[in-house]
């Protein structure tokens, strides 16, 4: 069975063209009275550079994974020129999409990707793994430097459902199939990952492991890095077959190494997770705190009693305030506090269980519930917010996110220095909102959204802002990335936190498994 | 605080030579009808080689650590000579103790442990990381050919608990503590890390942390690699310093490199992991299920379910009935079928409304229970194992362990294929006994126990029956170890385990961090 087919992304633009967003005029007043209104067109003329590779060259690769496969049109290629951070947007409307690949190559299957990689490791043409393209961190701007070119390897032909086992209640994913595919071909069989992430709508089991992705409902479900229990990866010298056990004392574990590394050690060309039945019921509500402390004190206590729900949010006073602007929002006041998201999924008897258990925690910690009504609200649109930065970026918003996670003890630090960090970079008009979105015993992470007036060079404006808030991180001993990956974006701070030594053994791994350097060359790895 | 110091082993025995156990009159009457005694004493001449190491070398290190923290006389490196599998013990019995260290070097803390690295570096000596000496796969012998000489690096010294979080609920141990020293700290703040495995009155957090430990109570508390949330590191080129925070999408996770390392790419000179508060209540009990494959789809679907007890384990028939066959044991029953422990630790509250939703479960999967007696029963006796092997030993039975671990669909093919090679291998007297001690939502693990009588050569019995067993463990796609590390008995299989492609990125994390190969040469690495 083939899955639906998720739909190209807009090369300018988040998500499903036909689904795009635009401010309602109420909207329009508010962001006029915060920001002003300014008029940001879409540049029309985004034809990338020719493709530098030769004939010959491209003519090899045909002959591996057949002429059809090799696409060198302007227009396939700038759909794989970049990922979809704030400054990735900001260039494509300008216009700027020079970094378009040479070539998307399309191979279907282990072979054929070990094919691709064969080809590429003897012209020394740079790799650039492409699953659904919605990094957010640069993981898609490979180095070109020192190569005869590059090509966007497209797992868009390797979409199948590879195999179930409903005794181990495992399942094997090709990595090119999206959230929505992999899910629809998961239920079929009554079975779900339960991986949501901001971006389900579009990226890809492949990206969700080589990212070290976590959804919206990683309370319940479990990050995507903690579902996977093997892998199948293509390298340039040759191939790794990883995952005999659940568990395993027999050396390090290797697995923990290809997941997150990005596309530089290796194409995962097959992904086998740990599955659950799909749900019967699922209730979302929402509960109110006077403080983000209190909230964050009672999902503490809920995490570290091992009594989690399945989806646990919790908004800053900033975030809840926004949030209550909305006049289609839940019902405004005065003090709104912070607005806490909790979600319930399983069977019908497992949801009331867990749903009574916790609201009696959080009932006797001080929180206030609101029912289920803005908790539905906020299901309904948990995929929206990138198309509502598109409208805002066309009226001269700047918005951008970043996200970082901590210990529980160093919660209220991290978040008071990065909220200052980014509030100083960006000035007073600038709003720096933040939500508790994952949550583990020991800590959580913390997820920032800014909104400011564009000045005349945004570009430099969220660098200047987006480096002071890493710097704050690093500081403060976080971690520079809790689901974002490092990409080229964070590699600087990437290698303060792991160290001269663990950039060494990142080096290592990459000289034997990549010793010409032809994989996502310049990034991840400092 | 200076926790209670464990006991030195014997090093021709395991654990305690005060709690040294003798077969009572009625279990000696079992042993002669099943096996015939044979008298098995423990040679008396144990000298090792005289040390290896000149006086020069030897004052470089005293300088750095202190004259008295380099120990040389031959009782002091008897004790480190190697680690308490059944051939180690076998040797050590007929007086074998020849890889003695040659020194027994007692460094304090990182600063000092990176002095030790240095050193030995600069003389190219073998350096063997220990804990506690409770290896049971060839983990401490490590190869001296190409050497100046060998050193142990004891860690005993560096028992300290370094700090307690407990906002976070995180404690940061130093490697030697063992078991009941880093329980004893930690209790006297409310806490526990609940990791028991059958060598915690002698292993150490270094070695849980270095192999990948795996403790009776994992269904509650979890493995002890998925406790580490961070890691101190002294290597000869550099320190590490890993985990900013519970989880990350940072880059590959480096911690779980270093985690079943086995004293190869470092010496772990800190350990942070989650804690839990100390139990106030413990309740074990018992089950009976008419067969190994009915107690084990009990125990899949509470994985499956998510509502697991704090311990979970399930003997077979064959290990049910040998149980049963001691007279102090459970009362007897022509069918006794498979024997199940249940055990529940936490507060009251949560103590009864988790045993109370397992047994709701398993009565209702068709279970018997039998009560709290055969459970507390297991409990007592739950690190005495190792005692009764020494008294079997005493009396020619060759007793030894293995285990590994798979996914559901795969156990009972991996039950059978294990059994089957050991008792071929072993011959017709012999027991073959297996229970299941670890499940996971994916897979178990299988423990494997054999007694058979000893021929004239049985360190070539064991070798050739544990072969037979590891092929059938890699034909079934099996890990070759669950919670025992790899060692140097385990190793040819591990290759197989990891193919090609990982033994080569172990090789050169190995090569970047030991470039002249001075951390326990010839342990784990293929």
């Amino acid at each position: 069975m083939s899955p639906t087919p998720v739909p190209e992304m807009h090369p300018q633009r988040w998500g499903d063209p036909a689904a795009a967003h635009r401010l309602a005029a109420s909207a329009l007043e508010l962001v006029e009275l915060a920001f002003g209104l300014q008029d940001r067109p879409l540049a029309t003329d985004t034809a990338p550079a020719p493709s530098a590779l030769d004939e010959p060259v491209l003519d090899a690769l045909r002959a591996a994974i057949g002429d059809e496969h090799v696409i060198v049109d302007d227009a396939t290629r700038v759909l794989r020129a970049r990922g979809k951070s704030t400054p990735d947007l900001l260039r494509a409307r300008a216009g700027d999409l020079g970094d378009a690949p040479d070539a998307v190559v399309r191979p279907d299957g282990h072979a054929e990707v070990a094919a691709v990689l064969a080809w590429a490791d003897e012209h020394r043409v740079a790799v650039v793994p492409f699953g659904g393209g919605t990094s957010v961190s640069g993981g898609l701007a490979a180095r070109r430097d020192g190569y005869a070119g590059l090509v966007s390897l497209d797992l868009g032909r390797m979409r199948r459902l590879l195999a179930v086992d409903p005794v181990s209640m495992t399942a094997t994913l090709e990595p090119g199939l999206r959230g929505p595919e992999a899910e629809e071909l998961l239920a079929a069989h009554g079975l779900t990952l339960g991986h949501y992430p901001q971006s389900f709508e579009h990226a890809s089991i492949g990206g969700f492991a080589a990212t070290r992705s976590s959804g919206q409902a990683s309370a319940g479900y479990g990050r995507f890095d903690a579902m996977v229990v093997g892998l199948r990866v293509a390298t340039p010298t040759g191939s790794l077959d990883l995952g005999s056990a659940p568990a395993s004392a027999a050396g390090p574990d290797l697995r923990q190494l290809l997941l997150g590394s990005e596309g530089t050690f290796g194409v995962l060309t097959a992904v086998t997770v740990r599955v659950r039945r799909a749900p019967e019921a699922t209730t979302y509500e929402a509960w109110r705190w006077p403080s983000f402390d209190a909230g964050c004190d009672a999902m503490r206590t809920l995490a570290q009693a091992g009594l989690l729900p399945t989806v646990l949010r919790l908004s800053d006073e900033a975030e809840t305030a926004i949030n209550l602007a909305d006049p289609s929002s839940i019902g405004a006041s005065e003090d709104p506090g912070c607005l806490m998201v909790t979600g319930y999924e399983g069977s019908a008897e497992q949801v009331e269980a867990r749903r009574a258990a916790v609201s009696a925690v959080l009932g006797g910690l001080g929180g206030t519930a609101l029912g289920t009504e803005p908790g539905e609200t906020w299901a309904r649109g948990r995929f929206a917010a990138p198309y509502l930065r598109d409208a805002l970026l066309d009226h001269g918003v700047l918005v951008e996110t970043l996200e970082t996670a901590t210990f529980w003890s160093n919660r209220a630090r991290l978040h008071a220095d990065v909220r200052n960090a980014l509030g100083a970079a960006l000035g007073a008009g600038a709003l720096v909102l933040c939500h508790v979105s994952h949550v583990y015993e020991t800590g959580c992470s913390l997820y920032f959204t800014v909104a400011a007036r564009e000045d005349a060079d945004p570009v430099a404006q969220w660098a200047a802002a987006k480096s002071a808030a890493s710097d704050a991180i690093i500081a403060a001993g976080a971690t520079i990335t809790h689901h974002h990956a490092v990409g080229t974006d964070h590699k600087p701070w990437f290698a303060q936190e792991v160290g001269e030594a663990g950039v060494r053994m990142l080096r290592a791994v990459k000289a034997e498994l990549d010793p010409r350097g032809i994989l996502n060359p310049g990034v991840l790895i400092p």
